[in-house]
């Protein structure tokens, strides 16, 4: 079946048809009245209340009455009997399973219509992600998944031309940019603060340009849209099976007719929403949550709706309702010619209304979100390993790199990263990340072993510091991948149940190690199964780019034997070399970090606020409205928790100090590496206690000298960092009534504060929530258990258990200090290290011996690349086609953060990688669906920045244009914050695998 | 549109395409196997939780999904995209309304299913109408609307081959003898009592032949089976947008695949299904109420089933499923040429457990009961005049007849006349009668005007003695119309405000009269907006045959000015020549009766049953289950409503004992009219109390000396008198769990015991509930208000409520006491009186004078026909097309009733009518739709009767085989309990109307 449709899909590739998609093909409107585009479609979340395959199958009714199978069925259905009407839709994870469904008749019918113009897919990502909670690189592989899948089965037509977030909480100004440069012309969206959009539907700016990059210009700018209903229809004419509006009864022979009600009430809403919009041309999203189940119920009304509208013209009306798509609104809109405002903040955090902060869900689900960060950093780990070994070129998909990435396009959905879906639909979308990072491990495996190791184990539960065959072999290797394209020192824990261990490194050299005792609280997590007592602890030195090294490890004690952690009692001080950590006396806590110049007072302590709710499920007022997977509503100034003791351990390579505190549900350790730039601190927050009935949420708060005033730092989506003040937002004057909750910023990978001297960064190892709430201050929120459903549609209170027992998270901040002008290339660097980090696994080597280790036989290193340069990372590198590889630059700085750093940079793919022989590129777009020379994006006149010089087109553009000729085609200039993205030819000592034979029937 | 329809249907009628319909184009199934039918329907109740329109249009989806013009659009839609796909229909009052709204094309295509057999009509009336509470007339009158409409139209693959009575409450021995007089070869029904469905399926029983007329014989057969699941689909297979179940998992890709667990489950059900049935064929009722709105969900599982469950017999599965309907079913049942066991009982009450008796509906909401049944009386009134006077005659429907036809057709619902819908649906089945009544009123006064006479005023209220044209009017003519075919002499009561008045009748006669006065209770009913104080009451003496008379009456106090009803205190007898009734002095009850040789104690009083149910709504247990729309569950035995006075009226033309009772929403008029052969007790109860929060449900009980011992005598649907016996049932033994409510039966016009002496016959004027629980007894129940919903579906308790109290209700039984051999021609006459009463019209006269009332020139009187045989009765005279007549005659007694009036009779059609003059007949099937000739039903093999002749076809069959060629072609014999229709060509002296033109487009 996969077969024939891949065949069939390339046959009609093959023979192209005339295209009648296409902007020409809108609907045009009349001039001279208000044109309302009626847009049907269906919002199909990807996992919510209901897994993503219950969703798609319709299954588990009574929970929610949606099923995407029958939406589809139904809505071609009516496509086909009535060329008027149109369709759009957006979540590929969902079609593609459908179409896979399909026969052939059917599939030719769907062709048809993408061909036509009449389904069109908006958006296209495998899911619509969230904005707040993902990774730039995640997003970057869904939506390619998404939108490859289509443009490759679809061709032109299949392009989504509007990117569609109509129901994430909040938008961020890197998912803009990200958008510009995937080649879509608009985007809309359907939620942001209320009285931004107050204002914004006051001053018909509702629709705008969003200059979503300081340092792109024009290839960052994106038309953007805010919706009018968000992506309801207007009141009363929601037509779906699962709405309870009246349908237009428009037989006089009946009762209840209401024909004049319906038309009256249609133009009157149109005319209103036309107030805040510039041209004669509205929006109406027809349609709500997994619509169109019957699509028929759906048609005939707004068949009715545009019948009598329309008749109302003959006596004056001057309102035109038509079927229509986004794109066609768009085309409208672009054919005004207006020059539009501009918008360079972003839409974060998204406020429903005074009392409703949507700032809870940056951190709800805590372990899924540091999960979900893991499996990304896996999958390119994967990506990377089976290109380089060329093991898994299948014409077939899905392949095992597949299963990741559908499962990570899934994970990125806006109720999944979010953790605002039911619990039993968090454990679902876990399993799938468990059992496709299972695949994925056995193709990596296969690579592995082309490169010359034995079968690898991958210990999936070092962050509970067990891993069985490294506490239960006797000898064993351990392997440690960098995925980076530059050489890294990772330094690495291996849970063991010995006391002593020597480490022999690749060139059978003694490593030194030190054994650090496993915490009490984390040997007695609920459901841990481990012998393990302690971590071995050494530094995998000068790992190479996209390489490994192998450390044979034997519990045998020698001369080289691993140090133990020493328990200093009374030391008050630490220090690595490069950071100095000072205990405060009185309170136990951190006191004063000395690092380089800088040199500040800095007290960090857990807090928690206490959060409205009620677990009686008891009514409440608005500004009472419980705290929950969504909104973050505290009752006020959040409670210290107290250090009770602390444990100083010292040692030659790490060196910490362990608190536990009056609430024993929290420990800490903070950690200095020998050299390192930063301190690690290890926060283990659980099992939340509620049995009170109160809910809680706990954050770490770092209180320092700086004089920050109202101003701190987070990132977008891990890449531009925005500045944000607090109490304050760019393009309207904020109501504070929210005064934390209204200050949480997301917080994908990093935090910070400064003032001329210090600058306090936070990293983290996955998204969080985080603010600043007084100057010198920065706290993140770690975990959250709440006691009430927040009433936003997920219809449970945020209250993860396991083992009959609230979750335990563990989780790590990078936490440095420095001078600010030293900051970015260290928070930089730092992030990468962190969503990259190297992958173990191991290889139990009982009949090893140190001689066998030193044979030339025993393959023992890999390099898979030439280091790039300090700022250049490799997004990117994947097998595109059995015959192609996908390969993606970045400059990873900004424009100003460094002098030499934020230089652009050349890159010369030949020769770069020591397998895979590039031997020609075609520049694509971010999505990789399409060349980039086939994107020509509408272009928008918009009033001038005030950031940014006018007519700025970009570093990156100015540059790309002017000098891209001249370029060896296989040198790639990178300029700062910009992504290239890149098909490639290549050669590689691995044999092509047979292409299927044409399937005969 | 409407005449563009019909010009369509009979080009498609009037060019036969090759008909494929048909019993021979169903599927064969397999011989080897078990072969499961599977029947895709949907039950569309006719009004229930919503209104017939909200139901047709999916309005008031909050109160329940359920949207007809959806479930019609997308079966047609799924019907035509795959030739093995079959759907049944069964409610024309919905299918036809949405058949009017289609397009040319869609009528096109359904045409083309409908021809091939696919869409198929099953039942077929305009509702699915309700069996205990409905009289013979109405079901055969909606019935045919139905039929007629579908054979109209599509002729006869449009015939409805299979009776469908899926979710009535019972069953009745009339209703099956009408089917089979409408031709149905087949009759499926769903509900029957728990226990005899048990040991039916035990026994294999399930499917039988109903001997359902004692006098009819073989043409009274028709082959019944009971489904197995009612008429849902097996557990876990429900497939539809408004269930619960799974769907059909089958994609190994995704989780939850489930097709193993599915088809074990499916197959496992099937044959357990088998093995209560004697065939190797088993039907499944694939939908439920409302089900196929989105017809693509149910079609796209059962496809699955199909294949899944067939692939199994490869593997040696013999169970075979396909695509089929109820006649298809039927089908297979015929060719197996088994020898079916019969029944000649009937169905009633329904019990679906031991403490449910459905036997509560058979009462409630007795004020619609009452006001459908008199609707019943005006239709055929309405009817008739009509067709006389040949003023409705248009070639387009509907006209102002057809109204109160539809109106009707939707009121004989078994959940309109069960009054088991919600209070605002009941509200609407009132209105919709009432419009419908002021439609045909109009159509009325044109056929009187054409007669002769002035502008009418009806009054509708009489029932609660207001009459504003004559409390209002100086002088006045009243006109009685007589609807029945031999003359009558009926009892006129005339709302007035005056104290006295001369009547003149047509000869310009002074006619006696009596003022009676209006009792306090009816001049006190809350809303009453009247000045009479008194009715005038007088004998419409000889009113002619379809015929009326006109009675000037003035205020004017002269010699033979009305009498006034004295009261007599202390008179405890009254006699009328013909009847006498004593008082019991110590209970003040009526104590004794004496008609004729028959002399019998009888004791008559109010009681009222305490039913279970909590106003509090508050939990139960199933024998405690709340009395409510649906079943009576008294609490035990009824208590007494002591007598507290009683007033004695006296006078000559009628005499009276008026009582009140200890509870003063009590009380009753017992009435002696003189010369009549009975007792009218008027009775009125109401506001009911409920504010003690208890459920009642109120009687009049009549103990006597009678020995009934246990048995009693309960009319079906009017026409056949069954036997019942106390505690006991025919075909099974009963366990006796409710005493009372397992003996109600079903009473639509009368209830009698007696013993070898003498006969007491209650006649009623709507359907109630009745029983025997003593020897001498006989109850009646009146009106019930409950506290709590039965949870039987409806949500509500039954609880009428009007001007803020309990709804009065008003009502009368007719109390007849003789030799029980005289009984008969007694009930039989009176029972008719009753349902076919006369209709009083009036008009305001005060320019009027006794002299111009002489004149010939004003119209007084008209007579429509000549008087037909006692034992015959005119049961339909109406238009049939615009240039045809429909005739209904009838024999209304059974073969052993009266030695004369049971016989035989000759009725010739020649000349019977005054206006009409009947020039041709072809006898019809009794549902109007087709020819007689037409008409060849399947014959079914059965086992002999106990109570019937061996091979009996009928007198009526035997004699009109036998004799009906030597006939003359106008001369119709009739046979007892036979009705015949008639199609008739005649001439008239009014002149035809043009037909229409053929639509142009």
């Amino acid at each position: 079946m996969w077969l024939r449709v891949l065949a069939m899909a390339a046959a009609a590739l093959a023979a192209p048809r005339e295209q009648i998609c296409g902007y020409d093909k809108c609907p045009a409107g009349k001039q001279d009245m208000l044109n309302v585009h009626l847009v049907p479609h269906t919002h199909d979340d990807v996992g919510w209340l209901k897994t993503v395959d219950q969703y798609f199958y319709g299954a588990k009714s009574e929970i929610q009455r949606a099923g995407v199978q029958y939406i589809l069925d139904s809505v071609i259905q009516e496509l086909v009997k009535d060329p008027e009407k149109r369709f759009i839709y957006v979540e590929t994870a969902f079609f593609w399973r459908w179409y896979l469904q399909q026969d052939e008749q059917t599939i030719a019918t769907v062709e048809n219509l993408v061909n036509e113009g009449r389904l069109e897919f908006i958006g296209g990502g495998w899911s619509m992600n969230d904005e707040a909670c993902v990774h730039y690189n995640a997003v970057i592989d869904q939506m390619s998944l998404g939108m490859r899948t289509l443009f490759d089965h679809f061709g032109p037509c299949g392009i989504p031309r509007v990117a569609w977030q109509i129901d994430p909480f909040g938008h961020t100004k890197e998912q803009a940019n990200m958008f510009a440069q995937m080649g879509f012309d608009g985007y809309f969206f359907g939620r942001l603060d209320y009285d931004d959009k107050k204002r914004r539907m006051n001053a018909s700016e509702m629709e705008m340009v969003w200059l979503a990059s300081q340092d792109l210009g024009e290839t960052g700018e994106i038309f953007t849209g805010a919706l009018y209903n968000i992506y309801a229809p207007p009141p009363g004419h929601c037509y779906d099976v699962n709405c309870n509006d009246q349908p237009i009864m428009d037989d006089k022979r009946l009762k209840d007719y209401n024909v004049d009600e319906k038309v009256d009430d249609f133009i009157a809403y149109s005319k209103k929403q036309a107030k805040s919009f510039k041209t004669n041309h509205i929006v109406m999203t027809m349609g709500e949550d997994f619509h169109y189940q019957d699509a028929g119920m759906w048609f005939k009304n707004m068949d009715k709706l545009i019948k009598y509208v329309n008749a109302r013209q003959s006596g004056g009306e001057k309102v035109n309702v038509f079927y229509s798509t986004p794109s066609c609104y768009l085309k409208s809109l672009h054919d005004a010619k207006l020059v539009w405002p501009t918008v360079e903040d972003d839409f974060m955090p998204y406020a429903s209304d005074p009392w409703a902060y949507w700032s809870g869900y940056f951190t709800s689900r805590p372990a899924q979100k540091g999960y979900i960060r893991k499996s990304n950093n896996f999958l390119q780990v994967c990506k990377q390993l089976t290109a380089m070994m060329q093991t898994e070129r299948t014409y077939e998909t899905p392949n095992r790199v597949d299963y990741l990435r559908y499962a990570m396009g899934v994970n990125q959905h806006h109720d999944a990263v979010t953790g605002t879906e039911k619990q039993h639909v968090a454990n679902d979308y876990i399993q799938r990340l468990s059992e496709a990072t299972d695949s994925c491990q056995g193709a990596v495996n296969d690579a592995l072993t082309r490169a010359g190791l034995p079968v690898q184990t991958f210990c999936n539960h070092l962050n509970t510091s067990v891993c069985h065959v490294t506490e239960q072999s006797g000898k064993f290797v351990a392997y440690v991948y960098n995925p980076l394209s530059r050489s890294v020192s990772p330094w690495v824990r291996i849970p063991v149940a010995g006391d002593a261990y020597t480490i022999l490194d690749p060139e059978g050299q003694a490593v030194a190690s030190q054994l650090s005792p496993i915490p009490a609280e984390v040997l007695s997590l609920p459901g841990r199964n481990s012998s393990a007592v302690a971590e071995l602890v050494f530094q995998a030195s000068d790992l190479p780019p996209l390489g490994f090294k192998g450390y044979f490890i034997q519990p045998a004690p020698g001369a080289a034997t691993s140090q133990v952690s020493t328990e200093r009692p009374g030391l008050q001080s630490l220090s690595n070399g490069h950071v100095t950590l000072d205990l405060d006396p009185e309170t136990l806590r951190l006191g004063r970090v000395r690092a380089g110049k800088a040199d500040i007072q800095i007290n960090q302590t857990f807090m928690w606020y206490e959060g409205y709710g009620n677990a009686s499920g008891s009514k409440w007022e608005r500004p009472q409205r419980p705290t929950g997977a969504y909104i973050f509503n505290p009752k006020g100034e959040a409670q210290v928790i107290e250090a009770k003791s602390v444990v100083t351990l010292d040692g030659a390579l790490v060196k910490e100090y362990r608190h536990t505190f009056d609430m024993d549900w929290v420990s800490q350790v903070t950690r200095l590496y020998k050299d390192e730039p930063f301190a690690e601190v290890e926060w283990m927050v659980g099992p939340i206690p509620t049995e009170d009935g109160v809910a809680k949420e706990v954050i770490s708060r770092f209180s320092s000298a700086i004089n920050s005033t109202d101003t701190f730092y987070t990132d977008s989506n891990g890449r531009q960092m925005m500045k944000r003040r607090r109490n304050h937002r760019d393009t309207w004057t904020l109501n504070v009534t929210e005064p934390v909750a209204g200050n949480y910023f997301p917080v994908n990978s990093r935090i910070f504060i400064k003032d001329a001297d210090s600058q306090l960064t936070v990293l983290t190892d996955r998204s969080q929530g985080g603010s600043s709430l007084a100057s010198g201050q920065l706290e993140l929120m770690l975990h959250r258990r709440t006691v009430q459903d927040d009433a936003f549609g997920v219809g449970e209170p945020l209250n993860e258990t396991e083992f009959g027992v609230g979750l335990v998270v563990r989780g790590r901040h990078w936490v440095v200090v420095s001078d600010p002008a030293d900051a970015p290339k260290l928070h930089r660097d730092l992030a990468e290290q962190m969503f990259m980090a190297p992958q173990l696994s191991f290889a139990a080597a009982d009949f090893m011996t140190p001689e066998m280790w030193s044979s030339a036989k025993v393959i023992k290193q890999f390099t898979g690349m030439q280091p790039l340069p300090a700022n250049v990372h490799l997004l990117t590198l994947e097998m595109y086609k059995p015959n192609q590889l996908l390969i993606r630059l970045e400059h990873q700085f900004q424009a100003d953060e460094d002098p030499t750093l934020s230089k652009p940079v050349d890159v010369n793919l030949k020769d770069l990688f020591t397998t895979l022989n590039v031997t020609s590129v075609e520049e694509f777009g971010l999505s990789a669906d399409r060349p980039l020379k086939d994107i020509n994006r509408l272009h928008w006149d918009h009033v001038q920045s005030n950031r940014l010089p006018k007519n700025f087109r970009g570093a990156a553009h100015e540059v790309y244009r002017s000098t891209g000729a001249e370029h060896d085609p296989l040198t790639v200039t990178l300029n700062p914050m910009e992504i290239r993205t890149f098909v490639a030819s290549y050669q590689s000592p691995y044999p092509l695998p047979t292409p299927p034979a044409q399937p005969t029937e």
